[in-house]
């Protein structure tokens, strides 16, 4: 049997699209003279689809549209991912499916089973779990059909009751095909592919991995779809980052060289393409050429500012250097380099006179009440409503520049440098800004060497450093990354070496600050548990893990 | 028996607090000799915890709070709500239970079985469904133990397959217990009124019913805790908007008069007191005192500064005037006026010379081009540098003035008039707002009547009316509630009478400034879908309902 993995970039919601997109790879596949074409989880819609689905006038257009796509299946099979109505009387109106079509009609369907209702996943919300498990017969094979999460229950944590290859198994399938959609993160490359290589070693069945590919907002899709032998090797692996087709020739009997790709976790590689994708794709989908960035000299405005060059091209991206009087030369000099370095135009405008009008009207309210981070803020938010205005002016996104680690302790100015469309390294804790800094210079120097040794400052007063008022980002990034994406409460995290004071003051911090991040952009998302809808905190609260 | 129902106001994570709260109620519940205290849903840390849930830390705290509580109970029974380890080597690894403690001991456990997941609510995030029905023996009494949604499987539409009291029922309980969670909305009181009577009626079982009080961030409890007697009349219905107390003597055998308070669904006194409620919860637990808001004369500024005046008193509420070349000289008499009616500080900034200098800073870069809209979101944005800027330096919170309308259509300049901490009245719709404008005026004028009657205005540009850009309001917010809140599609609204070209407008600026929304302030929920959590759409998607 001739089967092909079709890994695409959907639009979500953009049913004609995405059926049209599906045609295309139908008809190459029926010159490859396929038996079967996979497309990936709710492929017809996109994927995450989210409160779409509570509208039945969309449910009914994903019906009309898998009409249209029925019509290309003139002697070839195709599973498509869309919602269906469960038409139960007691449960959830809708399942999450794969629909088995061919010769102009619907075939059979299959259900998912297992819902993942945690970080960014919320298909409980949406759909009812499917209770009964059957294969599907094609043209003299019995396909066990799963979707996602169906097969992530093999090893531990076991979340669910229910295994569905383990009732499928039963049944005695031929092979195992799964319907995807399975974001990137960097420790989930190397565990998704080990976690399906168990699966066919289980269950001693070949496996069809069909994952989908592209960014939506902030939920970054790497591909990667696998064909893998019942010996567990991976036969074929599709690219990352990129739509990709595959004809696999299978038969019950052979296995298939090992034919993986050497991709590692935490490789910089890995998580500099997913941003440089989840930029373009952000632009892209939402209809946007041209972005613009505060460039302040610092390594994250230069980071950000060299892969928005690489998603969106030197000449769409337009540096915008605004320096106080609290800016040094330096900053200003390295700006100006790296926007030379990267050949993209850059406006230097100063905001003294802006300030100093602010402040000015500010100044009979405000009387004789010294200085504090109110004045700071000021330079921050004058800096805010001048990009904004160019935005405005010129049709262009603002790129916000926020790291993790700025981001979980709140060292950043809410309408200030907090503007933006979209952050795009807003996931990356600072250390890792500093390897993607070093990752951009590997072939030549891009990024201003000065820019990657200085000592980070805001430059919002005299003299200013990160470290006046945060432990040195080593140490902070380690504790951020115990409380944060390994959920430790403080005395766990103190119970791994790290200073008691040092842990509670670093966790207070990002407990007070939950309100700025509640009006944060969209942050592309490389860990396993990102800001934004993956960490959902209660903003009232007594927080003292 | 007696039974004490203790509706009470909680604070996320505050365990001590709360612990100590429910103790005072105890030692209360002793005097009057009271058999049994009944506490709502997840009381002990309060409701909803979110991913603090996540953290073990969190549930260790929670089982050290329960050890504290349960010393407080020699003599008398407590059934209080917590968040239980399941102990499942398959499932979730929690439970949302009751846990029934006496005389220094726990004596009994019951968990959730219907675990809410929509809207607001993501309890499938966290727990496991209870799947094995038991009954708690009390005193000589069997109690049917319950939680929040375990009570709302008896009428369309059935959500689950299993109706939990159906399965109590069988093991022939005396009354039922529910424990609750349930947040008002102005759909909302009737409803649950209803259904908690369908029960006692359907099951022919009395029922304690206790909810809690108070506002976490967005959501509002109303409380409105009840006894309904077997025959269905409600005997006891504690206050709305506060805590409160009520020991019922209860036998077997009696029923008792029809005692419930005269509340109607939308009506206007609870949406306010929901509101003023949601405002002072927001400061007390946010440990706050102090609030800003930009008083422009318009009516949305105006109510929502009378709001924070009843919630947070006039001396802790100061508005800050600051108009433009363009604000009428009413616009500032009526906002002056409005403050010295509240009696509250208020202080005139002008914003000229601001939107001067940045126009100047900007020239050289914008050249020739036409003024646009760039030039009205200078003007919005700079009130919001102010706000901010007079935030910070007297450490008072800034409150959002966007209505419902606005926010759904993005008539709005994100960080100019969306900046805040909180959004007060962002769940009323224009017209809503109106009606509360009159409530806020009904024995006096408070608000003064040119601001209600005068037809709404930006201000941002000389002449310019909300009704250049947008249908009359009347039109506007039937079709945003048909859109939004009923969830109907473009050709159902159509359906209903609408010019098609409209609702196309509509639903396009609703559905085009989901980017914005991504990025306001929390609002007060008092409708049965609200901006926030309850409506998560993709950023990037064609929407085309």
């Amino acid at each position: 049997m001739k089967i092909v993995l079709s890994q695409l970039n959907y639009v979500i919601g953009d049913l004609d699209g995405n059926v049209q997109k599906m045609i295309k790879q139908i008809s190459r596949a029926k010159e490859d003279q396929a038996d079967l074409v996979v497309f990936s989880e709710l492929s017809l819609c996109g994927y995450i689809p989210k409160d779409m689905l509570n509208y039945n006038s969309f449910i009914n257009r994903c019906y009309a549209a898998l009409d249209t796509l029925v019509q290309a299946t003139e002697g070839i099979g195709v599973l498509v991912g869309m919602p269906t109505k469960s038409g139960l009387k007691k449960g959830k109106d809708l399942y999450n499916s794969a629909v088995l079509i061919e010769n102009g009609e619907v075939q059979d369907t299959v259900n998912k089973t297992l819902l993942p209702t945690y970080d960014v996943f919320d298909e409980y919300r949406y759909f009812e779990s499917n209770k009964s498990f059957k294969l599907i017969e094609f043209r003299g094979f019995k396909l066990a059909v799963t979707i996602c999460e169906d097969l992530w229950n093999l090893d531990e944590p076991i979340l669910y009751e229910t295994t569905p290859m383990d009732e499928l198994v039963k049944l005695n399938p031929d092979i195992m095909i799964n319907l995807s959609g399975s974001p990137y993160s960097y420790n989930h490359v190397e565990e998704r592919k080990n976690r399906m290589i168990d699966n066919a070693k289980e269950y001693k069945l070949p496996m069809v991995y069909v994952n989908q590919v592209g960014a939506n907002t902030d939920i970054l899709f790497d591909g990667g779809s696998m064909f893998i032998n019942k010996t567990g090797e991976i036969a074929e692996e599709l690219k990352y980052f990129e739509e990709d087709y595959r004809c696999v020739e299978w038969t019950k009997e052979e296995t298939y060289p090992d034919n993986s790709l050497d991709y590692k976790d935490e490789d910089i590689e890995l998580i500099h393409d997913a941003l440089v994708m989840g930029i373009r794709d952000y632009f892209g989908k939402m209809g946007f050429k041209k972005a613009l960035l505060g460039s302040s000299g610092g390594i994250d405005s230069a980071v950000i500012n060299a892969l928005a060059v690489e998603a969106l091209g030197a000449e769409n991206v337009r540096a915008i250097l605004m320096p106080s009087k609290y800016s040094s030369e330096g900053s200003v000099l390295h700006a100006k380099e790296l926007a030379e370095n990267l050949n993209c135009p850059y406006d230097v405008i100063s905001i003294k006179d802006m300030v100093d009008s602010i402040e000015t009207t500010l100044a009979p309210t405000f009387g004789n009440l010294p200085a504090d981070v109110t004045e700071e803020n000021i330079q921050a938010r004058s800096r805010g409503v001048l990009l904004m205005a160019l935005s405005n002016k010129f049709g262009a996104m603002v790129l916000n520049t926020s790291n993790k680690s700025e981001t979980a302790v709140g060292y950043a100015t809410l309408y200030g440098d907090m503007c933006g469309g979209l952050s795009a390294i807003g996931d990356l804790y600072k250390m890792q800004v500093y390897e993607m800094a070093r990752y951009i210079n590997r072939n030549t120097e891009i990024i201003p060497t000065e820019i990657i040794t200085k000592p980070p400052s805001a430059e919002l007063r005299f003299d200013q450093k990160d470290s006046d008022s945060l432990p040195p980002y080593e140490l902070l990034d380690a504790i951020l990354l115990n409380y944060i994406e390994k959920q430790l409460g403080l005395e766990e995290i103190v119970g791994l070496g790290f200073d008691e004071e040092t842990v509670r003051s670093v966790i207070k911090l990002v407990d007070r600050n939950e309100y700025k991040r509640f009006q944060a952009a969209p942050i592309l998302r490389i860990s396993n548990l990102a800001f934004g809808i993956g960490r959902q905190m209660p903003l009232v609260g007594k927080f003292n893990n």
